[in-house]
């Protein structure tokens, strides 16, 4: 295996911190005893869990106003695939890597493959980008994709997917995530019917291209880059078309891509019902779409998501992809996608505290003081001894974003990549 | 027919007015003659249409901070019978009335069915109450109803609504609307499947004492009474109701039970699409369930609306309920409803006017701007003349609010019924 | 002091919590001790912490659709300053009862400040209320009250918060808290500035009548209950008005009433700036108005809250009031007060765990990384100990629900109190 | 004066539209003067209204996901002004440009204030940029510009300004519009008050260098590309501001930038009271700032806006400043540019119809109803031959956007300029 951060650097970290991470793990073992719960059980059920990293996240992202790029931009997939590794060799969550096409495009995918695996990375589920115009590219997306009017249009975005597909195969990835950014800017625009019978029928194609052991994610967003209506516009139509598609088709859910106020964990808990949920992409957000660090604006609410997850744990057919999706916009992108690794496996052990049986009775009971007091004690907790134990047993660093920084990995690769300028946004 | 407004004063009202519609109705029918369309094809639609007024409409409605009862409030079904009875004379566009059990429970059907015969009015969709507790009832609904922990007290929710349909039965009303105030307070105090299933449980039973052409419609809500989750929060779980319930089951759209920005004119479209739109509870909001006139807010998205309506006429088992179900507060509720009644037959004229030929062309050639022009020239048409027209060839008032004004119901009402003390709302 | 609860049962279940609780509190205070913190410190700050309960919060409140009362309704205002008692007794965080008039008026105010101070009870802030009409009043609130078009029933409304002042000053009150419902639900219905140019008139008197050791707290709303504007409808209006009034005139700002997504920290720095926050009603909401338990929904945001606050300890003149206002529709409000008293306390602690030399010196260098982890790294603290320890020392009690209920309050005063039959909301 | 469309060619479309015009001009002016309405008066003063159009706006939009560029996009400010003389030549609705510095920065002002001259066009409002780094920029904005906390990084936004100013004061410029992307993306980021404070200084500089006869216009905004606070987050801060620096600055409402569900026109009508209202940056939106087509979302609420400006019309120092600011992702921006000039007219005109003498009636007697009927009223008055007829007597075309198609200026320029190939947005 490939290290990207120098081992004896992370033993030395680990090594400093380790007296104190034993003793409040011991600590928060012997208060976990008092209500019957292992806090090794626990520690390994965390250490097994993975979410997989967007390749894009480890470049600096911006808005339509302006990006900043930071030193160190990678410049491809093979840089970023060892910013992705630095993450996982000190986070140790984040075994898997996302790949976005044509941005990820190599020639020669055999040797992606090996790199991945040179660095202990996996190839998690494919994206494609019907979303932009790429040079050369014969038909125009500005009016949709997949359910553009034009015939024409709509078999390039088919292809594209399909080829997608293909460069996955290869991988070894086993999942397709569809995300587009057709709908319409005005009333009138499109009709809705009509566009969404011919996304249909276009992802149908699609989905005739799925190997067996492949499943497909569709995944729902209420608005931007459309600013009228989206042809995926929120779970219900995402449900329609997992349910058109057929069994190996699953609904995707980002947690900035719904209408303010929206209860995502009822949504989470419908889709789990009723055998339609195929993922997630992490990240949190205030206004809209913010794509900010995972936990970072609303923890609570993470909870509530993996509460319902590790409530269906076990459930038959129950698989749902991780993965972060996140724009890095003002701080060091493999900072963040450790942080928000982290994030998501605090809020996992957190829900795996919740006692499950005493919460089931008071339910019964309708005692919603105690079972709002169950959940919010199980949140309260402050699991860090859990994560970073997870961690140190892993062989990842006790204090990863403290290791990396020492590490000078940054100042590294900004020495080997040239710098990048500030681009424009979308508004130029 | 028992006239509750003077009949001569309506012509009377209307002889003043006659000239200028006259005129008025002439030069728009020219205008949109230019554009093909016949004014009088038009008139004789929107004169057939007709929806249903809430018999709860017609008195003053509260929030939890207060009711401020007005002058002449409804005692009992048979005074607000009468009330609706104005709307409809006038209007000419309210031609039946949805009871609420047990508000409107009467010991004599039969008298009921023939006051509503002798005032020209039939019963629309029976509304069934689970969401507050009655005198003397056995279970209370304060944790919830159909989706209750407690088998008896679904049991007991079960059994209204089959009551519902009872009552329905022997007025000629052919649906029953559904909606539940069931949710949760706290994160944790419902477990989100069990209740949904305990709901689906529930509903079959009410599903299977539907008579063969009767109709069900669930409605959705983001939130209130129920502050943090509701069982039936939005269109996607209402359509896998309608699914799991089968061929009868549809679903009905409150126009302010979404969350914020929502786009609800796609939701219509969807439901359309897939065959289980049921109908509408038409009201205006500007922030949460307003209940406010309908148009009086934001009256393009009502068009809108209307828009996808007149889009789908014609198409094979569609056949959505209308209804108003608004809360006044501050105003004649008499005069609230025959202002909304005319604000539906408005967005429905100006609908009408789309030229969806030309529309179509300009969607196809993703022609935005002029295809968003072609919504908004209709919406923009004052089309006052054709709906004034429609209502004084049915026998209606040109002016219904002037015309019920001078004839002085609401005075003579208040001289029959008790006035009603300052109630307080449920924050005492 | 007259206890409500046997404080030989306090005194039992504290002991036989006290052994975990002193191991929990010394392995915490061993953790902060290694940032520097002393636990002694915090704790010492947040037992001298207090915050207002309003009386009506012990009794059930309820929607606009309906209302659940539970066994053990208080009364009156005596029974409410019982239950009142308990909170404090076994929290000792609320020191002091909100009063509401005329809900809570007496004959006898001297027989009510002595059992205040039998029940170890002070009296905070005075609220009017303007918002609901009462048996026999001259002039309705329907169209508004301070703001109303007709001067005699603004100079009543006015004449009513200069009675609550009295009232106030025979308590040793020195508030007064002002919120009404003055709005419009109509698009032209009110006249916006000639409307806020009457409420400032009105507003004027008001504050020409405070004692000169008093303050005034305006509070601004968003909606409810007008639907379409409000007088006073968020902090940039409340603002004007604070500085129409004067020195003695302050900002008061209840968490649920912004609009959705908007922050509300950076409101309350603002203020803070300006030297205008007056206090807070305190509590939870997801989607407007809920009024659900403090911390409940969003215990992060009330961090953040917190976070201003303590960042503005020691400023000249800053010294805002701290009161609850919830409405407990599915609770036990006894519970929900003493649970969200807590809530806050934690917050306040979690605030003052945060390291702001050094949170300062990451804001300095743009680390935002940092920055927001060091907050997190407070928040996520469990704190429990601290407040259990504070709660202990101060004569409380260690888990105050549990001994609450231990000591079958609800029912003692359930077999006291006659049982209300549930009743309708506002609707109806 | 330079002709970009050949004015023969508007004469003929005018004159072959002029008999429907001259009759549908009739017809609405007699139905008006029923109402005692001058319709010649009303169009008069429409006649008289002009906006300004963003030089910006005349290219094509993008967001942080892509951007799809159009035929014959504006090279530089000459080709813009030639693009916004097509507008105005049509319209006669946007007799000026605000311009956008660096974007719009020319060797030769002179030159430039020609070129204005001869296309009858003058100069409104300059426009700031320290949203983004431009090449060979000392100091990044990434963190921030004008409330940066490293002085030399707020000197250079400060002095960009200055320049902007001194730009402006070459072209007769009279005013002055600052929004800046300044806030935060996580909790403790930044430090709100002396973030803000920072602020304040550095526009008491740029204020201090003001002429006499100038204005300075503030812009708030909720969200982006800050994600978690805005150092200028709504009109409360803006108001503050305006406050701070003295009598010659004042507030921009931008209609996009407000939480969801706020009353805007509320706010309007706060500034004018407090003569603070600069000015407006008009556009629509759904969700945030989406910056659609000014009235194609939501038609009314642009009236409203209105209603509150001719009611204000004639206070004294009342003089706000209109200006589009739009983002062009899918129409043809000059396309869209003059149905929003004539969308705007559209709203003035409706409003001018408001009879505000009775509407004052009706808002003293509380007659909601009337009240509200009133401005409906207005609203839907179809006052398209007000607005045509207002052009053509102004030279402009009576049909703007089928003149403007008529003349193939779009393909005439797309053969000078040359083809932009499809630029990405933020995200890659």
């Amino acid at each position: 295996m490939d290290h990207m951060i120098d081992a004896g650097l992370v033993s030395a970290e680990n090594e400093r911190l380790s007296a104190d991470l034993d003793r409040d793990y011991a600590n928060l073992g012997e208060k976990l005893a008092r209500n019957g719960v292992s806090i090794d059980a626990v520690t390994e059920k965390v250490a097994a869990y993975g979410i997989a990293v967007p390749s894009w996240g480890v470049g600096t992202g911006g808005t339509r106003f302006a990006r900043f790029p930071g030193p160190g931009e990678p410049r491809h997939i093979f840089d970023k695939l060892e910013d992705c590794a630095v993450i996982q060799q000190l986070t140790r969550a984040t075994p898997s890597v996302s790949l976005h096409i044509p941005w990820d495009k190599v020639d020669d995918l055999g040797e992606l493959k090996q790199r991945g695996e040179a660095l202990g990375l996996g190839f998690d589920a494919m994206n494609s980008n019907t979303f932009q115009d790429q040079d050369g590219q014969a038909h125009s997306y500005k009016y949709g994709s997949l359910s553009h009017t034009d015939a024409a249009t709509r078999q390039q975005a088919v292809d594209h997917n399909i080829e997608c597909i293909e460069i996955g195969k290869a991988l070894d990835s086993k999942a397709l995530t569809v995300w587009i950014g057709d709908g319409s800017n005005f009333p009138g625009q499109s009709h809705f019917t009509r566009q969404f019978e011919r996304y249909l029928d276009a992802m149908k194609t699609v989905y005739a291209a799925l190997p067996d052991d492949w499943r497909v994610f569709t995944e729902h967003k209420i608005f931007e880059p459309a600013f009228y209506s989206t042809v995926v516009q929120d779970w219900g139509t995402n449900y329609l078309i997992a349910q058109e598609l057929g069994p190996k088709a699953f609904c995707l859910v980002d947690l900035g891509h719904h209408a303010p106020n929206v209860n995502i964990e009822v949504i989470v808990a419908r889709l789990i019902q009723f055998g339609k949920l195929g993922g997630f992409h992490f990240n949190d957000s205030k206004y809209g779409d913010d794509d900010l660090d995972t936990g970072s604006i609303d923890p609570f609410r993470l909870f509530l998501v993996f509460n319902e997850l590790v409530e269906a744990e076990g459930k038959a057919g129950f698989n749902p992809a991780h993965m972060l999706d996140q724009s890095h916009n003002v701080t060091d992108p493999i900072e963040s996608l450790m942080r928000s690794a982290t994030e998501v496996c605090r809020a996992y052990a957190q829900a795996l505290l919740v006692d499950r049986k005493t919460l089931s009775g008071f339910q019964q009971d309708n005692d919603a003081m105690m079972a709002s007091q169950t959940l919010k004690q199980a949140f309260r907790s402050d699991v860090e001894p859990i994560l970073a134990m997870a961690r140190r047993k892993s062989g990842g660093a006790i204090d990863p974003i403290a290791t990396y920084r020492k590490a000078g990995y940054r100042q590294k690769v900004a020495d080997i990549r040239p710098a990048v300028s500030g681009a424009g946004g979308g508004i130029v």
